[in-house]
């Protein structure tokens, strides 16, 4: 599998993409993004646990039950989410103004909001600005269009991978966005991928959620899931490789793909969470369970503790012990080991639940780097999860309390 | 019901405390608290649910299967957690002291420990300090006892109420302390409670798990549930009352006082959580269940957003309308109602779902005051609860990053 230097989901034959300013955001920054297959294509989306959903998801799982996504069409500075009928209303119009322009039915178009919530979007600059957006789609629009999605991010999130089935090169690109309200449970934060391999709606669908599951399911930033989460992938065919439906060998280097391609960007919103200044990983293994791995790796990395002591340089090895004691997950009370690391070292600093006389400079070695690996081996079982998160500064209190 | 001024534990006839200093704590501040009753007690006691427990609950666990309590043995300045075998020899020691000065058998001692976790106990100090504080216990000691059980809190939390029971006065005090990692789940932060009313051992435990259950396990500073967490509550029936031993009237009363002192408690923790600037309280009515009302008045309490919003006085209707939508909670997604208050004013924000032409100026004074409370009406049944939190704010993430 290759990874395409600066790749984006233009990368993908067949897909136009287009990323313009229309008035939304006060600044002057892109907000409006429309991603269109110029092939038809199969689709799958997930969507958010959270059960007040933002009038777009409403409107979008109506629609992908109904037909395949031709089209996703997106704006920021406004989530549309807590605005009642009026704001279904206004996202059906989004998929009727930008299906009118390409030549597509409603329901093959997707609508995806971000930015602040409680207030009705500005249709009347809306609406010119998709038909702008639809009349500037193009091969290389793909960074114009990662740009157009985000909100308080600090920077764009775009992968296109590729890798061959059968001879025939097949591609996998996607964007992400997210930066606070950053804890998904089934669906995620913004996440549009595409791929021009020819693979059947179901499978398509079942490749999506468990590439999202061990992926966008394993970050947090705030532990707030959002009401906007959504994931979309669509699958135009167009590298003309053999269709994929059933579940072979072909499928499985489709998943191993996707899976590395959900996982990258899920990190890069990990990592550019809300005033985050250090990204960090948790491995737990040797837990009695699956969920009780992925419990006790979401509870780490999650602590509100946790997160002041990495953005400190200030880890203690009891507080990390704390919250794997209190997720619920079973755990070895006597024997259980943590340790501490980056991409150079690792230090053991509890062995079977005391404290190891572990060197503090090391510790404090890693613990300046900006990126931290916590891992915890719970001696419960025998299986494993990573999660991955950042710290928590002053700058997120300060952004989230508006005292910007 | 009558609450005492300056109330406090000693307020119950034959309680003895003393809080002394013995040089735990690097600043000179009392660290060494022993509780004591004179006459035989029944007691019962409820411990953290964090499956990694401190050392002194292990011995603890084990002493109140088997005997009454009729002495409390407590130090700060270190938590005696993530301690192993030898924590747990020292914890031992600690009841073992107490019970050589007061004699009684080391089963009727009860040990806690808050402070830093992952240290042992400079027991060369600590015995010495126990037997000090034991020949310093005294029937007006409750005030210094409270301040000897402090961590990082920033002032003592004690309470004294007064009732009838036929004829008879009877007596029901407490003190607690708790400031980061409190989140309790099934056990609190350290509590401790005594009562001269004669009740029987199991009515007592079952009267203490429902007070606690509605008080201390509705409050969350930090979402960190303790290693350390305990409650303990002591009935030495000197008030000569007819002894409780059914689900009578007198329970009732009884159950009414304990419930008001457990409730004052636990408000105070949440009040002077780590950083506080703010006191939230959050009141969910409609849920469709018990649980579903305490998940969803946790949930909006325990958000980081809610919690930086509120610290920067601009909390946002659609904040509290996410955290109920994500918390798992029963919601009618497009009826819910929200207000926002404190004691002279409330404010609904949001109608049927949709944010409401509020004035701005009344919540904007509203948010600009100490105290915060925020409800929900679910609509979605007729089960209610009530939660207590504090803001989140750059003291905590200070703290807790240790750099202060």
């Amino acid at each position: 599998m290759d990874i395409l230097s600066k790749g984006t989901i233009t990368d993908v034959p067949g897909i136009l993409a287009a990323g313009i300013s229309g008035g939304i955001k006060k600044d002057g920054k892109k907000d409006l993004c429309v991603i269109y297959s110029a092939y038809k294509a199969n689709s799958a989306a997930v969507f958010t646990g959270n059960n007040v959903k933002a009038a777009p998801l409403t409107v979008d799982m109506e629609h992908i039950r109904n037909e395949n996504t031709q089209a996703i069409v997106v704006n920021s500075g406004n989530a549309n989410a807590c605005t009642g009928l009026e704001g279904i209303r206004n996202a059906r119009k989004m998929t009727e103004v930008a299906a009118a322009c390409l030549n597509l039915s409603p329901q093959e178009v997707l609508a995806a909001s971000t930015g602040a919530l409680s207030i009705q979007l500005p249709m009347e600059i809306i609406v010119p600005g998709i038909e702008k957006a639809c009349s500037a789609l193009s091969e290389d629009g793909g960074h114009d269009a990662a740009d157009a999605i985000l909100s308080t991010d600090t920077c764009n999130k775009t992968i296109a991978v590729q890798f061959e089935l059968r001879g025939r090169k097949v591609t996998i690109a996607g964007m992400t966005k997210g930066s606070t309200m950053v804890h998904p449970n089934m669906g995620t934060t913004l996440t549009f991928m595409a791929t021009d391999a020819s693979i059947s709606k179901p499978l398509l669908h079942r490749a999506l959620v468990k590439g999202i599951d061990d992926s966008y399911n394993m970050i947090s930033v705030d532990g707030d899931t959002s009401t906007n989460d959504m994931a979309v992938i669509i699958a135009n065919g167009a590298s003309d490789n053999t269709m994929i439906n059933t579940e072979d060998k072909d499928y499985e280097e489709f998943c191993r793909a996707l899976d590395f391609v959900c996982t990258e960007l899920a990190k890069m919103v990990a990592k550019d969470g809300e005033g985050s200044t250090k990204f960090i990983e948790v491995k737990v293994r040797n837990a009695a369970s699956r969920l009780d791995a992925r419990t006790a790796a979401r509870a780490v990395v999650s602590s509100s503790l946790v997160k002041c002591e990495v953005f400190g340089s200030a880890l203690k090895s009891s507080t990390v012990a704390c919250a794997l004691g209190y997720c619920g997950a079973a755990i070895n009370p006597e024997e259980f080991d943590i340790f501490v690391g980056n991409d150079e070292a690792e230090l053991q600093i509890v062995k079977s639940a005391s404290e190891t006389d572990y060197n503090k400079d090391e510790l404090d070695s890693v613990l300046s780097g900006d990126f931290i690996r916590i891992s915890a081996d719970l001696k419960a079982g025998d299986h494993c999860a990573v999660a991955w998160g950042c710290d928590l500064s002053y700058q997120y209190v300060k952004a989230n309390a508006y005292l910007m």
